[in-house]
């Protein structure tokens, strides 16, 4: 049995750009989440009838390798499936192909199952996972954690905004993205382009928390690290990897 | 003549709605801007055949009227129309429409072209204006600019963040609408719904730079008053009307 893939077609607007001319990492991976929530949709297994069970899903790890990210007005093909499942973890797999058909970025994915009032993972029910077609496995992957912050070289401060949190109170995805990059000096974002990315989301942030963005900047290896903090909780962790722009 | 209308559809996602499930208005404004950009683009007059002329559109003033703001999922029709133009300003009117045909939202913008070199305002050339099919008035609009902030009543600061900025290193639209609604109290914003805003470009803003946001809510009225300063520089003011959200 091979599990269902889904597609949606996306063309890439200007304000979805950042000053490289090429589209935010933040933004392409609330597209790709976009597509899995509509993947989930069309299989009857809609936020709705989650909601209803109490239950929700959530991101624990996102592992991105990057070819090239899509430019400003170019359309390219967002897809995914739900590869594998075990007992509490799902395994899904995403991939951003161009008009050529040219993979430009992969993305593999683990995302649980949340008790909404508990706030504990719960076992995948049968019902909820089936639809998708996924290979249930015995074994749990074991992806590499990314590689902690030793001794930052650099941290910002960053106030949740009324703005970044959703219908659901949780803070989005892509402002972890932002707070996690934009504590890198600017000259070094305008000059490299990220190739790899590993984030572990731990501990969800609320609205008014001030969250520290810590980053370790390993200037030969081209490895960054980072750590979203709040007060003394780690709230989410990153590995970046990054190529230089050649002239 | 009657200037030509050009419409695009929209599915609004959950991503660009915010925490009381409709769209961020400054998020609607960015779509409004990508349709005009597209009916730009399908005209001939580009971004790179005006760059190449050493010109920029800017855009000095929207005033918007909110019926009512789409919610996550529903497909919005979004239209717009060069009405009219004199010799430096060109006058832009924008409405979405839900799928009954409702309106939904009005927008009316003044735009002008800025010789990207010499920082000015240039004469509207001929062959840029032409195809749009506007109507040639001699008058100069009088559009009431916002309401100035006398006494604020809440003050927040945000520093610029590298994703603010896009491939122009402007300061996209929608970080102006952020920084202003953010500085209101979150208990005011999940309790009121936005009718009117009247916003005012002056001057940008650039990256690294620390605007502040003051606002001047007045509670009998519903209305307040915004002003994005840097240093001793106005940067860009607004006016917005409000209606309590009934239970």
């Amino acid at each position: 049995m091979s599990a269902k893939t889904f597609s949606e077609d996306h063309r890439v607007v200007y304000y979805e750009t950042n000053v490289t001319g090429v589209i935010g990492i933040g933004r392409l991976v609330d597209l790709m989440i976009l597509v899995s929530g509509d993947q989930s949709d069309s299989l009857g297994v809609t936020d709705q009838k989650l909601s209803e069970l109490g239950l929700g899903w959530v991101v624990t790890q996102h592992v991105m390798d990057i070819t090239r990210l899509p430019h400003a007005n170019e359309v390219v093909t967002i897809s995914t499936k739900a590869q594998e499942y075990n007992r509490f973890f799902c395994y899904r797999d995403f991939w951003v192909t161009d008009q050529e058909g040219q993979q430009l970025v992969k993305m593999h994915s683990v995302f649980v199952l949340m008790d909404r009032t508990k706030r504990k993972i719960v076992r995948l029910p049968q019902e909820i996972i089936a639809p998708y077609e996924s290979e249930y496995t015995k074994k749990i992957e074991r992806l590499a954690a990314p590689q902690p912050v030793n001794d930052a070289t650099a941290s910002k401060k960053y106030r949740v905004r009324f703005m970044d949190i959703d219908g659901n109170h949780h803070v989005n995805n892509v402002h972890y993205f932002d707070w996690m990059l934009d504590a890198l000096p600017a000259d070094f974002l305008l000059n490299h382009r990220l190739t790899k990315m590993n984030i572990q989301y731990r501990q969800e942030v609320y609205y008014g928390a001030t969250v520290s963005s810590q980053v370790e900047l390993d200037q030969d290896e081209l490895i960054t690290k980072h750590v979203i903090t709040t007060e003394d909780e780690k709230n989410c962790n990153a590995e970046c990897h990054w190529e230089k722009i050649s002239d």
